[in-house]
């Protein structure tokens, strides 16, 4: 079993009451901001004030920080955090144009993949997706191409109490 | 043309004789140091201290931090900072188990690529290599794969003075 080395940041406005904060001071220090998180959709944004590289644009950290958080925010929806902990297996980010201005990206699971990820986790303990998706300036122009392979995992699995399913 | 989405650290001893120092805030955040840095290999240490997940084990962004400086920190070697510059064009890692340590990795360009490639410079205009290389805790343990395309640019290409090969 690989444990966590998930990473999301506290604020998920809309998930506190049912979903773990997850603080992590590396992700804080970029200033990263959820302009929305319902159900299986996340829209993060990060900032290029404090993130610029030594000419000035995006440095290529920040990038992973946003497109990791924007790609396991639908996932961890369905986590229950007393059972199941989420995972990031792998990581790409191509890089298209530098980015002069704070940058966005946006992902959501749809209805029935959520109901596909809950039953797996349910059956076999572990479910997974591949999230992609454009990064994007405030013109609109995508910067970077983002793909990340999200693992969800049930803890102590599998059950010991002779009840799981084949 | 490309400019730099480039990302290098300030803290490279062996260098500061003859390169640009790239100072990055972001980077100097993460607290990375180097370990080797001559001739066409980088050796950084990325520590635990500072970049822990919600679960205190590394966090996925100090890994892409890590390896893009070892990746480019070599190829940097050719660049003179009035007539080039570097870039990274893409960045993969493969996380296959949570590091509970400092980690390092370790990357060098041969002789014979190092001439290719200030070759290619020289004759096109640019040059890329990919690097490849896995990224080690403390106990010499691979707790994540790396693979990032770096790029060297002319500033400035082609040439105005007509004298550039075909």
């Amino acid at each position: 079993m690989v444990p966590p080395h998930c990473n999301l940041r506290g604020e998920m406005p809309a998930m506190t009451e049912q979903q773990p904060k997850y603080r992590v001071p590396f992700v804080e220090r970029t200033g990263m901001r959820t302009l929305a998180a319902e159900g299986g959709r996340a829209k993060l944004l990060m900032p290029l004030a404090g993130n610029e590289n030594h000419v000035g644009v995006l440095y290529m950290g920040a990038y992973t920080v946003l497109a990791e958080a924007v790609a396991a925010t639908p996932g961890i929806t369905l986590c229950d955090p007393d059972r199941h902990f989420p995972i990031i297996k792998d990581l790409y980010v191509d890089f298209k144009r530098p980015a002069t201005s704070d940058v966005t990206a946006d992902y959501a699971l749809s209805d029935e993949q959520l109901a596909a990820l809950g039953a797996d986790l349910e059956r076999k303990g572990s479910a997974g997706y591949v999230a992609e998706f454009p990064i994007l300036d405030t013109d609109g122009t995508e910067v970077c191409g983002a793909r990340v392979t999200v693992k969800l995992l049930s803890k102590n699995w599998p059950p010991t109490d002779g009840n799981r399913a084949a």
